[in-house]
């Protein structure tokens, strides 16, 4: 099958021919489109240290799977990129995303969607609705990460809450705050990336006024990727207020911890979240990705689709055809 | 009156002489003992900025109050050390320890303890029961302090707690949290004070050990004093398990947060906390501070108390004597 690999030291993106992956027990899919993440822009950097097939946004219609899951053959499908061991603390609490022997998809010891074929277990997979097409249900696992938050942080209509960050994440994080009533604004540099959110109806604040606003947030979350969003998202919040951090981005930051203490704020990590909230809030149109996909290529321009993923909100590869 | 005054820069310690202090619609207190604080350690390397009379851990009696507060009068007292302006919005939430505008006794525009009288608000004030001598009441503000954590966390039997210091603050917040029915673990590296928590009931080890036990607390509180214990707290922590910032230290660190973001940790700060369960907690001697009294020493030997307080758990100055 084809496959966009990544390779090398240090690592480099590559078009190449491999076997379509073959796990027992788990489910084929035929991947039909694939989102560009920021950590996979991070994984390039080095980020977990990932040699393979990247990806882990994705659609795709299941061809094979064991006797007991026949039923998801030929379903459009979506899926959780966590696979754990089954046997361990978290994963018999049901949270294999924290498993110490996970794989995750794409992304650690498990080969992703950038190519025509994935595995994954038929517990990871979830049908999709007529209402979402190829294109839109690659949002749903970047969805599900920001549903994360609700299931972290008590959010509601009386919280007063900003996302530091104007890019993919940020703005599917500002919508799912605002879907429980919460006054949400979005605070980021680029222009063409706040017209967007101003087009999703988002209020929406640049960097140098978001300056002028300090201690005065319920909830700030740093969706920007960047050590300096984690500042400014600190310096929003007011005392006994809650900062997600919702980049992973590889390396350190100078931090001073003195004032979270003094201010008694509570500094929360957010990971991946649920499906099926993600699916019902982008089929509800309550979470709307139409003006966020910059562009849809074919998987044979992987290199100019990750060129503009650095810049534009989402490019998402076209990795196999519908069947006619 | 006699005061122990922060002066100059660098700020350096004297014996003074100076006004006894006088503020409108406030309680006078003559003051007997008072315990040098970490804190106290921290203004003399800059912390916070502070000149004047330091000292927040105090017991007195009060000899002069507002004709309202006229049944205060000849009371054994300690005092909440936070004042506020009354008006804003923490205030009228009764935080007054989150006020924009507070004052704090010994740290921020306000005098403290290590002198023969302060002044504090009635309400600042809470009367000590007979079981709580002089020497332990210096305590009740950092048990209260210690005490925060409970309102922040869910603590109780089935929490698995560390306490990462095994200083004043890392005693008494093992207590607290042991109190709850938690298990909880001193991590330190000092013998004689690992003595302590051992006479104290603590289960304790040392650094070392805690080292080959990563990943396996519920509840971690760094009360070290040093940005080496955030470190080594968040090592400790289970994924979506709580690191408590108990300590104040000047600077910043190098934190590297992806970790914390993909394990989904939570990272609290916390500082002030409440008098009433404190001081029952003293009282009923679930919170045990005799093995804790290093030293007690008049007022004019604030030289070698400070000097002891460097390396030993609390150094208690007598300010004034009891009236025969």
């Amino acid at each position: 099958m084809r496959a966009v690999t990544i390779a090398g030291d240090p690592p480099r993106l590559a078009l190449t021919d491999r076997a379509a992956p073959d796990r027992p027990g788990e489910c084929r899919v035929r991947v039909r489109t694939a989102g560009i993440c920021g950590t996979d822009l991070e994984l390039l950097r080095g980020y977990a240290g990932f040699r393979g097939v990247p990806g882990h946004e994705f659609a795709g219609v299941v061809e094979e799977a064991p006797p007991a899951d026949a039923a998801l053959i030929g379903r459009r499908v979506v899926g959780e990129i966590n696979v754990g061991c089954g046997a361990c603390r978290f994963c018999r609490l049901g949270v294999r995303e924290h498993c110490d022997d996970r794989t995750v998809l794409g992304i650690r010891d498990r080969d992703g969607a950038f190519a025509e074929y994935l595995t994954l277990p038929a517990t990871n997979l979830h049908a999709l609705p007529d209402a979402l097409d190829d294109v839109q249900a690659v949002f749903v696992e970047p969805t599900a990460a920001a549903c994360r938050i609700l299931e972290q942080v008590a959010v509601g209509p009386s919280t007063r809450a900003a996302v530091v960050g104007d890019g993919r994440m940020g703005l599917l994080t500002a919508q799912v705050l605002r879907s429980t009533g919460a006054a949400v604004v979005v605070v980021g540099k680029h222009d063409e990336k706040l017209a967007v959110a101003r087009r999703l109806g988002l209020d929406s604040t640049r960097v140098e006024d978001a300056r002028r606003r300090l201690r005065a947030f319920d909830l700030v979350v740093d969706a920007t990727g960047h050590p300096s969003g984690l500042d400014l998202a600190l310096e929003m919040t007011r005392p006994r207020g809650t900062v997600v951090m919702k980049s992973t981005y590889h390396g350190s930051i100078a931090w001073t911890p003195w004032r979270s203490i003094v201010d008694e704020i509570a500094l929360i990590g957010s990971r991946c979240g649920p499906f099926a909230p993600a699916i019902a809030l982008l089929a509800s149109g309550r979470v709307d990705v139409g003006p966020m996909v910059a562009e849809v290529r074919p998987l044979q321009e992987f290199e100019a689709a990750f060129a503009s993923a650095r810049h534009a909100l989402k490019v998402v590869l076209q990795v196999t055809e519908a069947a006619p």
